[in-house]
C-alpha cells in the first residue's frame, strides 16, 4: 500500500508557519505519512533546515499569499485564491495528497472545502464537527456550519459521526445522542421530534435525547448548527471560567505551596481538557478529508491533527461506501 | 405601608416541609414580611413549635395533599387541585398574599401560575427566568418555557428582564444581550436577526449578540426557551464536571494538605457558584410574583428566595406600569 500523504497549509494560524511545519514534520514521522507543505517555499525550506528532528518524505507547493484573520472568508475564492489555504484545497482536489490539515479561519476553510471539493455522494450538507473534552471526548456536530437543517440532514450527520467516532476516535459501537431540552421522546421543537424518530429507526446506537448537562455521556452529539454552536461556546466559556477560578485558588503564598502538592493532578486535568489534545475539527460530508486545526495550535496540537487526518482517510473510505 | 405578605408552599421540595418552613420563618424576620404557609396544618404547627429562632407574623392555610415529582404537572388542575401548590397559587390570586415561593416541580408550578393567574397586561407569553452564577450572576430568559417564540415576545422578555435586573438584582442600567452563534448583527436564524433589530431600537441597554462563552458578561441574556434550556443545562453540566475534577485534585494525602492551605478560597468559590445563593427562578410575564425555589433547596436557599420574592413585588409594580 502506498504511503498516505497529508497536505499541510503551512502559513495559516497564530503560530504559523513554525508550529505548523514542526508539527507536520513530527507528525509525519510518527504516523509514517508523506507531507505536502503549501506556502512560501523559501520560508518553509528555511524552517525545515533549522528543524532538529527526523524528517519525513515531503514536498513543497509554493503559495504566494496568506489568508489572514482580517480577510473575509469569501476572499479565498477571489483575491486570495493564490493563498496557501486555497492552493492546499486545490492540491487535495487534484490528488496531490489524501487529506488536508489547516489552521486557517474556519469560515474560509469551510467555504473553500465546500466550493472546491464536492460533497460525499448523497450527503446534502457538510457539517463542522467539534471534538470536545468533558468526562470523555465527544464529537459534536453540527457545531456551527448549518443553522437551518432538516431531520434527514441531521440523520446523515449522525451516520457520518458514527463512522468518524469508530475509526478516528476508536470508539466501539459509538453512542449517538440528540441534543435536546429534555430526555423524553416528544421534547424539543418539531425538528428534534422528527429527528428523534429517524434516529430511533436508523440502526445506529441511538441513546435518545441528551440534555446540556449530559453531553459528556455519549460519543456523538447531534444538533443543528445554531444550537450546537451555543453548546460548544458555552462549554468553552464555563471551562475557561473554571480554570480561571482554579488559578485564583492557587495564587498567593499558601496557594503556591498547595499547588506544588497537587501539581501533577492539576497538570493532568489541564492536559485532559486542553483543546489541542482533542485534535482539530473534522469537516464531515465533504468528499475528501479536511481537518481544521486550532487557529492557536502549537506544534504539538498540529502533530495530533496530522494523526487524526491519517485516520480520517480510512473513515472517509467507509463513508463513501455508506448509504446516506 | 402595610407589611408585605409572602405565600409559601410549605410541602413541596426534596427537603420539605422543614427547609421551607425554617427558611420562610428566618426570611420573614430578616425581610420584615408576613408569611402565609400553605400545607398540612398540624405538620406546619409542629415544625414552627420546634423552631428556635424569632418568628414573624404568619398564618396557615390548610392543604390536604402534596404534589410530588411523580405527579404529572397537569394534575395540579385536576386530582391534585387540593395540593399545597394549587392552593398556594389560588391564595395568591385571591389576594391573601403579595407573592408566592414554591419548591414544587417547575412544570406544575408554571402550569398552575399560567392558568390560575393572568398574564401581565399586553404580555403574550410568560417566561421562566434563571439566575445563573458565572463571572457575575445573570438572568437568562427564557430558560425553558417557550420553545416557539416571536421576536416581539423576546423583546417583551427583555423589557421584563430589565426591570427584574434593576429592582431584584440591584443592577444599575442592566446590560441586555441576545444569545447567538456570533457577535455580528446578521448572525443567527431569522428569529435572532429580527429580534436584534427590535432590541437595538428598544431603548434598553442592548449590548448586541452574546455567544455562549460570553454569557457572564451581561446582566440579562435573552433566548428562546429551547436554546436557553440548552445553555442553562450545559452550564450546570460543565460546572458540575469542574467541581468534580477539583474534588479529585484535593483527594489523597497530599490533596488533603493542599486543601487545608486553600480551603477559604475553595469555599468562597463554592459559595459563589452555589445555585442557592442565586435564589430561585422568577416567572416573568405572570401578573403576580411567583418564584420557583430549587427543588433541593435547604432552609438557607429558601430564605434567599423569600427576600427575592419581596423585591419582585416592587419590580412587578413597575412592570404593570410599563408599555409592552
Amino acid at each position: 500500500m502506498a504511503k498516505k500523504t497529508i497536505i499541510v497549509d503551512a502559513m495559516s494560524g497564530d503560530n504559523a508557519p513554525r508550529a505548523q511545519i514542526y508539527g507536520a514534520l513530527q507528525g509525519g514521522v510518527e504516523n509514517d505519512v508523506r507531507i505536502v507543505f503549501v506556502g512560501k517555499e523559501d520560508v518553509i525550506k528555511n524552517i525545515i533546515f533549522e528543524y532538529q528532528g527526523s524528517i519525513p518524505e515531503y514536498e513543497i507547493i509554493h503559495a504566494e499569499s496568506v489568508l489572514t484573520m482580517e480577510d473575509a472568508p469569501s476572499t479565498v475564492m477571489g483575491e486570495k485564491s493564490d493563498s496557501s489555504l486555497a492552493l492546499a484545497v486545490k492540491a487535495l482536489k487534484e490528488g496531490k495528497g489524501d487529506a488536508l490539515v489547516s489552521s486557517a479561519n474556519t469560515g474560509a476553510l469551510f467555504t473553500a472545502a465546500s466550493l472546491i471539493l464536492r460533497r460525499l455522494k448523497g450527503v446534502r450538507r457538510a457539517a463542522l464537527g467539534a471534538v470536545i473534552p468533558l468526562e470523555k471526548r465527544f464529537l459534536l456536530l453540527d457545531s456551527g456550519a448549518n443553522l437551518d437543517v432538516t431531520p434527514e440532514q441531521l440523520l446523515q450527520f449522525a451516520k457520518m459521526g458514527d463512522v468518524y467516532a469508530r475509526v478516528v476516535m476508536k470508539r466501539l459501537d459509538p453512542t449517538i445522542g440528540l441534543l435536546n431540552n429534555g430526555s423524553e421522546e416528544m421534547k424539543g421543537t418539531p425538528l428534534q421530534i422528527e429527528t428523534y424518530k429517524l434516529l430511533k429507526e436508523s440502526g445506529l446506537n441511538f441513546i435518545g435525547n441528551v440534555e446540556g448537562d449530559k453531553l459528556g455521556k455519549c460519543d456523538v452529539v447531534i444538533a443543528d448548527g445554531y444550537t450546537g454552536n451555543i453548546a460548544l461556546k458555552t462549554i468553552e466559556g464555563v471551562a475557561k471560567f473554571s480554570l480561571g477560578e482554579m488559578k485564583n485558588i492557587f495564587s498567593g503564598p499558601c496557594g503556591a505551596i498547595a499547588y506544588l502538592l497537587v501539581k501533577k493532578k492539576v497538570l493532568k486535568l489541564k492536559k485532559k481538557i486542553k483543546p489541542a489534545e482533542s485534535g482539530g475539527a473534522p469537516f464531515l460530508g465533504i468528499s475528501m478529508p479536511v481537518i481544521k486545526a486550532h487557529g492557536g495550535a502549537d506544534s504539538y496540537a498540529f502533530k495530533i491533527a496530522i494523526g487524526q487526518a491519517k485516520d480520517y482517510i480510512d473513515a472517509l473510505k467507509i463513508m463513501k461506501e455508506s448509504d446516506f
